[in-house]
């Protein structure tokens, strides 16, 4: 069994309205040091497989199908036997 | 600057209706092997700080008053001096 942590992140190039709300609501607070807010997504997968090429496999196949977007999103992953 | 990395994750006894339906998906797609999904934020913070404390001061404040609720999610950080 592997644990699969992954991260979906906006391109750079990309806006992210939600970040800025976010750093609104913290300079809101009184965080003003904030300078920048990126909001991501971050998935835990548990799945199945005999060794660790075909989790990695498995895995970058699931993001480049459902888990990104790749227009607008970059993904990274980490595996973990568990 | 500091860059700080945030995970908010749902607590393991709370249900994810959204990880539950990205799991179809995934069955769907061919991905049998998949057992479990559960989806949380990720979040990428840059602020100014004097020193590394009072940075980890910070982000723990934003992360308990509002970047995570505390009735049902956990979070957990990492902070790199960039």
């Amino acid at each position: 069994m592997f644990l699969a942590r992954v991260y979906v992140t906006l391109k750079p190039a990309v806006n992210d309205p939600q970040g800025l709300t976010v750093m609104g609501g913290l300079h809101s607070l009184g965080y003003d040091a904030v300078s920048d807010v990126r909001i991501g997504k971050y998935l835990e997968i548990r799945l199945d497989a005999g060794d660790q090429e075909t989790a990695e496999q498995a895995v970058a196949g699931m993001c480049d199908q459902l888990l990104a977007n790749p227009v607008i999103e970059d993904f990274r992953f980490t595996l973990e036997q568990v």
